[in-house]
């Protein structure tokens, strides 16, 4: 369908992914904020182990999923992403402008702060390693994010969410800590622990996790590469 | 300086920091926005050696630089504080839907999906390339940068700046290409090697530079820790 055709909020995902990486994508981000406001949205989805082509560079530079359209922009980045959700309903970016704000800081942190660490851990458990110098590195990217786990404990507190009531930054923080859920680093922090399990109690949570596991049983594509 | 006395433009920063990391602090990031629109700052300084305390993290809750107080916003993350900028200024962040979410989604991109190799690169060239598992983490480190800066290269094309006119997509992407700057990585990109270039040509680039390097020839602290 060409994006100028498009009459509904369409994301992009994957339907086969790796068992141990199920329920990770980020396209799970967007679902996730568009079910909080009630938005529906349709998948295109793509077979996780065929690359994506330069006709999909067009929409997503880097050919990852998620890709987001919704007739008026055509967007990549998933934190670009959920900012714009924000922008439309304050369910998911405070109005107030110190809430805002705050908001805003966070879904940065928790994406540039917090991610890259993440991501080093989860590429090295989930792919790489077998490789010998996968442990002294895994141990170097776990000893940066403990650090930076203790300080996002202290910095929430007792609070419930990040920036005032609910928004894109929580969403963000938990979607992120959910790619370390098969090692116990969060365990050492209760209140983040509490703070995730908090979040994924949120019946729009788990709607949009049971739609990301339904596209991965779509059938698998019979011509691997067309 | 309490931070309700505040009336002007605070950001934080280094005194000292080891020779082969200047110019590469995030607060040229801030700095640069500001020069671009002419708005004055002014610094708090810290020694870089010295690790940041509990208060300074009521304002940067990773201790981190830069943060930053304009007297209304108190602000960490240097892509959330380009943000607040960019929606106060068109010279930073274009007007025009497309153009402006262009912008966002490219501000996103170069701190989460290009930031995170570069760091770990410069993590691994200035601080570990003494441990013998750095030089293979490195070398996987460059292939997926080297795959990202394909794709950003293909996607500039022959366009000027990232979104319409310059804006802070720009100065995160190009403060982002100075990290690797000790390598010859980005020289095998000649689009973005030029790209580079022109927008370190800018004078509000220079001053923000000149800035940063007076920083550094602070007087050193008498008492380290106090």
């Amino acid at each position: 369908m060409p994006p100028e055709a498009r009459d509904s909020i369409v994301l992009t995902g994957f339907k086969h992914v790796p068992a141990n990486v199920r329920g990770l994508g980020r396209d799970l981000r967007i679902g996730w904020a568009l079910k909080e406001i009630g938005k529906s949205y349709g998948f295109e989805l793509f077979d996780a182990f065929v690359p994506r082509g330069d006709e999909y560079r067009q929409w997503h530079p880097y050919g990852l999923i998620p890709a987001f359209d919704d007739g008026d922009e055509r967007l990549f980045e998933s934190g670009a992403i959920l900012l714009y959700l924000g922008e439309r309903d304050e369910r998911l970016l405070p109005t107030t402008q110190t809430d805002r704000w705050q908001a805003v800081a966070w879904l940065f942190a928790a994406l540039n702060s917090i991610e890259p660490f993440v991501l080093q851990i989860a590429q090295l458990d989930f792919f790489l390693s077998h490789k010998e110098w996968a442990a002294p590195a895994r141990a170097n990217a776990v000893r940066q994010l403990t650090a930076r786990l203790r300080d996002t404990e202290a910095a929430l507190g007792s609070r419930e969410w990040f920036a005032g009531t609910f928004s894109v930054a929580d969403i963000a923080m938990v979607t992120v800590f959910r790619v370390i859920g098969h090692t116990p680093i969060l365990s050492e922090f209760p209140a983040l622990t509490e703070y995730r399990a908090r979040a994924e109690q949120r019946p729009a949570f788990q709607d949009a996790l049971n739609e990301q596991f339904e596209n991965y049983s779509e059938p698998q594509m019979q011509e691997i590469g067309s």
